[in-house]
């Protein structure tokens, strides 16, 4: 493509809606042009990009065997009653577009296609001689986000690939999901990006298992915590780790102490010289489930520990069958509002007690008429603790489970890890951190979706069985951005040779020399057939305009002919390093499709 | 890929849902699978064909320059209310799908995206220097069809290529419109069916000119009118023609005449002895305008002629401007029922004259406060007519414009070309009927959106100028399904090479007879590696079933390993014709090849 011909546009400063410097330089570099709220324009540079992704995560789906279709974005509600999601998604959350045609039928605009596909299953998978079967997809998906924001990172209309496996049991789908594992590896590593697997919540899937693929970023919005053996990686919100030993505790008797002004852990240890470690922390929540029922939650966990609200939020939905529900809608931090509220209906904040007083449960049963008592593993075995004395100004010292206070029932893991953390796997190593980008999730379903709908199989013996499945995430418009996130310097984007629109620009300093005209519609044109995706910059612009266009857009190689054309040369730049020499113009299009051999090995 | 691990699921029985044989094909041999009204799941054998179509036509876009880009499908309201088509699109013709986001922002969802990227040349192109330009994408797009049918070829969600040129002027529109005409052609003819460009109505897209590219098929939904010498092709709907003579009227005085029981065209003139063509026929509509005006239409038309109520509703959007509107939102056309209100309104139903009486036009006014007149060219000189006498049971004969009845003056062509019309290029040359899928649709918009919009550049001399723009649409997936209507027989579907799923299929009869399979495996991985695209059926089938299902997918050729391998040799069956020859093993390669190349340029 000739640039003179090509609706190209960058600008000079960044747009007023980019807060993070991938999404300034997409809109610098006129890759993409805001719409709407969280809707772009993919322009012609950006298109490129996209379907080099494309190709490359294609590629990677065939070779495990993936069929690939399309499925309808204008989804039936019926589907998503069937699995009991319609509510979730349109009303609860809130996140899936849904409409009314013109026969008054409601429709929800795809975020993901469980539902269509395992109906598309329950038709077509009818024996055991069929499987194992997947399918996937690249389409256009929507989310009505609740703040899109980061241009293509949070979207409300993006680019996924989903995949589909449909397999006879538990340990075929695992294959297929190994299959799948091995294929987003695969993917990352050709696009050529810095990324860490990690375990990972399943959320609003569900499902048994499930890890995330995080492109490392500091604008990421997950943190990560691994170990740098490389054996341990999660998203913080699904993290495990050995919490820091205890130290002893300094009370051999059980005791009621005044503790004046002293609501904070910190404030308690210093006053009665204790560690973090010897206190048990009482923490209230309040969750609504989808039956409607609310619940006062109480959960107990060490003093320097903190409560992974996504944990226990799984904990709950867990008990959801015995509040006549499947999941929890709303599970409300105790901020500074709601401490308020409760401080009002005189509890002693700060102060609470293991065992919550019946006053306070009581005087709650208007508004959260359940009650449920969760305890982190950190203090089940904890002895001679500190704890709240359920009154204001005072905590216990020298407590004991089984004596002073009941026993909890339910022990849990609730607990946040952090960095610094001892892994699991191993104690010498510690817990580092990092920001990611997720742009991948791959889920172990089983067969919550093929029960819901009645997608079975008939076995060699004869029995309908429901089928096993996996789900298969990438985003591909975000992996794009994500790449730039990941590489960039002060002149622009730096795209690895794979993910390129186009590998290299025949810039021509003066279009008033004959010399570098002919010279550069050569090369264009001799390195375009050897392909070598080029653009000809042959703009009516000052050098110094091209030059810097180039770095902006972030083209692996620039080729010019300049002054070196009198010794039968032209120059040669790489964008990454900006390392430049000379090569004899016989040569450039075997130098140049050597590079890109090996950067894309 | 292996049939034995491919989602093929065939039927024996055609579907329900389906009314003509494309679509019973494509749901029996396992391409579509039905999701909602008018959605479609495309399968991973109708994945392949798409795919192939897109590429074609993306080929032969860039062949002209244009550039692909991806616009979203999730557009704001506000674009389509700077142009003007908001109210018509989700409410009046009520086609394009809204919904109301969490910031309760009204978005829909794009059928179209003339809004889209008008917004977007007003942003980026800003200089003559930049132009031309032409931006397509290949896209997914919605419309909330009042009657979905027929599969794929009137879906609420299918596949589009949607292209926008811009420039400086009318001639260089031309420019840009004639180079996507050819691409069309190209287009179509490389997809291998056959087709016609013809004259076009513009309908709600609006603009100076337009073509649609039809392919045949008895199952079409529009006529088209052409000439043997292929100079002349149109839609019906837009369709000129000479009308026949005019017959000499046996009347030479002006007459009032009692006729009872002549309420129709054929009974007048039998009644008194004379031609159809010597009558002026007065039909009456009524039209709302989008400002809410509500006119009375006469029109005036040759007894022998029909009125073309396309034509007719274009003239009307002509004289919006006077009526305060841009549009018209309803034509009525004079049915049993506005009849009968009419009648009883006491209008001589049958024997209207050209002067409709000030009375009946009095009576109207509360319902229809303007009173609009029209003549068709083929009343315009007649002379000596027979017409209604605005009295039941009697007509007036010998009548002339000017003297008993004012010449009209609005004279304008709203006539119904009907086959056996004399061509007006060569009245040698009688026009044809044809039924016809439409495909694709190009349009000479002109500066209509660009101006709404506030598109302009600045030319040489520095002057704003709105861009002049020109609209080009495919449907992928209507094309895809229309080769299918195109071309099938009793045994399935049979695809041109060009966009079949795959080239070639090798059958082994007999999975348990190592020969075959070994035979098969080697062709199988030769055949991929040569670039032929070939389907592996190693089913555990019965060799009849795996014939059956080639036929019925319609794969081009069927390569055999059955009893010919004791000469060295297979059967290869070519699908459209059922030819069937031997090939020796080490030539199938080679001959396949061979063919695909013959058939595909």
């Amino acid at each position: 493509m000739r640039l003179s011909q090509m609706l190209l546009v960058t600008l000079r400063e960044d747009p007023a809606e980019a807060e993070i410097p991938s999404h300034k330089l997409l809109v610098r570099a006129g890759y993409i042009r805001r719409i709407g709220s969280g809707v772009y324009a993919y322009l012609p540079l950006m298109w490129r990009v996209l379907q080099k992704v494309s190709q490359i995560v294609r590629e990677e789906m065939n070779a495990t065997g993936a069929q690939e279709c399309l499925l309808p974005q204008l989804q039936p509600s019926d589907l998503w009653k069937e699995s009991g999601r319609w509510d979730t998604y349109t009303k609860a959350e809130g996140i899936m577009f849904s409409l009314i045609d013109r026969q008054d039928r409601e429709l929800g605009l795809g975020p993901t296609h469980e539902e269509v596909i395992t109906a598309i299953a329950r038709e077509m998978i009818r024996s055991y001689r069929q499987l194992p079967q997947t399918l996937y997809q690249i389409q256009t998906k929507f989310r009505d986000e609740i703040r899109p924001r980061f241009g293509l990172m949070r979207g409300r209309e993006f680019i996924m690939k989903d995949a589909y496996s449909f397999d006879a049991d538990e340990a075929a789908m695992s294959e297929s999901y190994q299959k799948m594992n091995q294929a987003y590896h695969n993917i990352l590593r050709r696009c050529g990006l810095k990324f860490r697997a990690v375990d990972a919540d399943s959320g609003a899937i569900g499902g048994s298992g499930s890890q995330e693929f995080m492109v490392l970023a500091d604008a990421g919005e997950d943190e990560i915590l691994y170990t740098d053996d490389g054996k341990y990686a999660a998203n913080v919100e699904k993290a495990v780790s050995m919490p820091p030993d205890v130290e002893p505790s300094p009370f051999e008797t059980y005791e009621k102490r005044e503790t004046p002004g002293t609501e904070t852990i910190e404030k308690v240890c210093k006053f009665l010289n204790c560690s973090p470690t010897n206190l048990v922390k009482n923490v209230l929540y309040q969750a609504v489930f989808d039956s409607g029922t609310t619940a006062l939650i109480l959960v107990h966990i060490r003093g320097d520990q903190g409560v992974n609200e996504v944990k226990l939020q799984n904990e709950l939905v867990k008990l959801a069958d015995h509040y006549g529900g499947k999941t929890i809608v709303s599970l409300t931090v105790p901020d500074a509002d709601a401490q308020q509220k409760w401080a009002a209906k005189s509890l002693p904040l700060g102060y609470i007690s293991p065992a919550l007083s019946d006053d306070y449960i009581q005087s709650q049963k208007d508004v959260a008429p359940k009650f449920i008592r969760l305890a982190d593993h950190t203090v089940a075995d904890l002895q001679n603790f500190v704890t709240g004395a359920d009154q204001s100004g005072y905590h216990v010292v020298g407590a004991n489970w089984g004596a002073q206070f009941q026993k909890p029932s339910l022990v849990v893991d609730v607990r946040k890890a952090t960095v610094g953390d001892r892994a699991l796997h191993d104690p010498n190593q510690t817990l580092q951190t990092a920001r990611g980008i997720e742009i991948g999730h791959i889920f172990q379903l089983g067969t919550k979706y093929s029960k819901a709908l009645g997608a079975t199989y008939t076995n060699e013996q004869g029995d309908e069985i429901p089928l096993a499945m996996g789900c298969y995430g990438v985003g591909v418009s975000r992996l794009a951005q994500s790449a730039v996130e990941q590489s960039y310097d002060k002149d622009g984007i730096i795209w690895s040779v794979a993910i390129a629109p186009y590998h290299a620009v025949v810039v021509i300093p003066n279009v008033g020399d004959a010399a570098q005209v002919a010279a550069a519609e050569t090369l264009y044109a001799e390195l375009n057939q050897a392909g070598v995706e080029t653009l000809l910059d042959d703009r009516n612009e000052r050098a110094g305009v091209k030059f810097k266009d180039s770095e902006l857009i972030g083209i692996p190689y620039r080729v010019v002919t300049g002054k070196a054309l009198n010794n039968g040369k032209v120059e040669v730049v790489k964008r990454a390093t900006k390392e430049t020499e000379e090569v004899a113009i016989a040569e450039v299009v075997s130098t140049l499709k050597h590079w890109i051999m090996d950067a894309t090995q």
